[in-house]
């Protein structure tokens, strides 16, 4: 067991310097001893995010393979663009260096090959850091499910339902590095964001031990949001109001499993509309919950209960969410932020694997790669690999922590870490 | 214009009975000259409606050739269980009757063709009784979408997430008639009541007059909620807790249009949750609205709006449903009950086509059908049939009268027939 690891971060931009800033610079048993990229005021912000907090100061470099393999570095956290994220994991990997990855997919199925195959050459742990899998809600869902409260399973649902041309989008096209989204719905059309939903759903349906995604079938809806908002927000002459976005407005998508269950995705993010939530919901034979109307329904309440949740947190809180919040509030996300990286720097200090693990991270990367296929192919559905190559069956949980996603364990022998 | 029509009843059930009740026995332009039903204390019951109405006794049979021939009668109202609606629909059609039949769905697609060759064979209009097209929200949607002021519509959604086995699935058993959902939920796996959704979206979204169902793909999770309701509500020894029911317990669907927009629907009945809404949902390039939260949003609204339906109302009621208000309420389900059977009683006295025609109700039919050929086949998109042969690219509106679901028409020169 370390008690002290050396991390390298890489990409400082609007998500690196969030988690810089509100988790990284406070958690003392982390040096940050190296920061990349390749912009560099990007850089200088994070070493001034470093100087305000009174951490030592961090080397500093613009070139990838220089950060991954720098002496003394544990684990390497990546929070580039969509579009570097895999390739450098892969150095990460090969250079012997925990890795963890922000959310995001795959542009190619092949991406997710290469990472896995780098990780069952060097046995290195990989993490992608979804942080909803440690937000409360999922956590309680999470719980309430692995207890057969809700019976057996058999449907989840989310969506990313928010508008994003205002708050991302057209915001910050005056910025030199504005947000690589726009970039990917002028030429792509699929499901690019499921994480938030998936990887909580996933956890619950037990994919990858036990259970796994067969098939998966996206629809897109035809564009006109983003140009409308261009003409909208920016005027009808912007060249921005002239492009022909390929991305569709809605994108629903539909996973089948192995167990019978069926998984329904949203990506709702380019026709106007109010922000309520993620409409993480699971449904079971007995109860469910659902975050759209804040409910946890078991059979035999009153047919149009809402907005119970908080009581329900009373009751039925995951055990780690019990404990970081009689430690006060650390990190932003409601604490999911704080408890992802938790959960990933106590996998590196303590050497085993990781609660998200390879296999859940290149399955979740896959997604929009499968669905870019589905849409192109008018909905058809395609087959999910199986990258575990058959040890989904009999696979166990990657590790056996309070911080697990795939057994609820109450244990306080190590706290969590707080600022 | 005829002042006075008759009409022959076909299926005096539960649905059959609640019509009667609330709105034909109190509809004095509309003679029941006919009552027909094969369970003969069905008839008496609907004899006992008429007669504590106050209104002239009717002639009873339970043979439906002779109800549909009966001399003098206008049209023909069929309410029968599911599995009986098409073949008698295209009976009546044939006796050259007015003919409207509930909602629902044919089991295979046959039944649709034979209708369709019916009508254009007799010219005889038909209508599929959904009140949902006339409901206050729907009709609101429907002007706000054909007056432009969600811009293009990319997508529209509703579900019936409306849980069954304590209201009607079971509760019914001891009843010599039990709820028919239950035998068909026994074998069949599909989406087999979508049409309260699909109804008004197919007509924000022009079906059959210049746009087309082109695919349907459905997705139906594991069974199991059936199963266990019957467990806890009727013991573990019931016999219909040893049945292995064949309906998944969540089926979702996705409709593709010929021009671009994506429809989703889903049938949500046998695993516990509260009843909320039927989700009935329109998205547009400038806005939305959204029964779930009761929200009418336009672009540039504040983020987190909700609950603006009723002052939405306020300003955007459809004018039927202003002029419906204003003449106090009659009939349930917020008056969709009384209107749709106005509408179709306008058209037969007026002789002219139905605002939902025969091309729209064998489209309505067809889902469950497709739906199921769609879920063995592991979700693959099958062919929507142009049950117009073409004709959908240049279709007029059947009628041009205020009970249009395809124009806005407003017009006091015919009042709505109140009691």
């Amino acid at each position: 067991m370390k008690q002290k690891i050396k991390i390298a971060c890489i990409g400082i931009g609007r998500r690196g310097s969030n988690v810089l800033e509100e988790c990284l610079a406070q958690m003392t048993d982390v040096e940050i001893a190296v920061l990349c990229d390749r912009y560099p005021p990007a850089l200088q912000s994070g070493v001034e995010i470093l100087k305000k907090k009174g951490r030592p100061e961090p080397v500093t470099t613009t070139d990838v393979d220089f950060a991954v393999q720098y002496p003394g570095v544990d684990a390497v956290i990546i929070t580039t663009g969509w579009d570097g994220r895999p390739s450098i994991a892969k150095k990460a990997l090969l250079a012997g260096k925990y890795t963890a990855i922000e959310v995001g997919c795959a542009f190619d199925l092949s991406e997710c090959y290469e990472l896995i195959e780098a990780y069952e050459q060097t046995g290195v742990p990989l993490m992608m850091l979804e942080n909803c899998c440690y937000g409360r809600r999922e956590m309680m869902g999470l719980r309430l499910a692995k207890e057969g409260l809700f019976g057996e399973i058999v449907h989840c649902a989310g969506g990313y339902h928010h508008y994003l041309p205002e708050v991302e989008l057209f915001e910050d096209l005056g910025n030199p590095n504005p947000h690589y989204r726009l970039g990917s719905y002028k030429y792509r059309n699929c499901e690019q964001y499921p994480t938030h939903e998936l990887g909580p759903i996933a956890k619950v349906l037990n994919i990858n031990r036990g259970n796994r995604f067969m098939t998966l079938s996206s629809f897109a809806s035809k564009p006109g949001g983003l140009k409308q908002a261009a003409k909208t927000l920016l005027g009808e002459d912007s060249p921005y109001a002239k492009i022909d976005y390929k991305q569709g407005d809605i994108i629903t998508t539909i996973i089948t499993c192995a167990n019978g269950e069926t998984v329904q995705l949203s990506l709702d993010t380019t026709a106007p509309r109010p922000y309520y939530s993620r409409d993480f919901t699971v449904r079971g034979t007995k109860g469910m919950c659902g975050e759209e109307r804040h409910v946890v329904y078991f059979e035999g309440m009153e047919e149009n209960i809402e907005n119970n949740e908080e009581e329900m947190f009373e009751k039925y809180d995951h055990p780690l969410h019990r404990e970081y919040h009689s430690l006060g509030e650390c990190g932003n996300h409601e604490g999911a932020d704080w408890l992802v990286l938790r959960a990933f720097f106590e996998s590196v200090k303590a050497g085993t694997n990781t609660p998200i693990d390879a296999y859940d991270t290149v399955t979740w990367l896959a997604v929009a790669a499968l669905s870019e296929m589905s849409i192109q192919k008018g909905g058809m559905p395609v087959n999910f690999p199986d990258f575990t190559k058959g040890k989904w069956i009999n696979r166990e949980s990657p590790v056996k922590s309070k911080y697990s996603l795939d057994e609820i364990i109450e244990d306080k022998s190590v706290p969590i870490f707080a600022k």
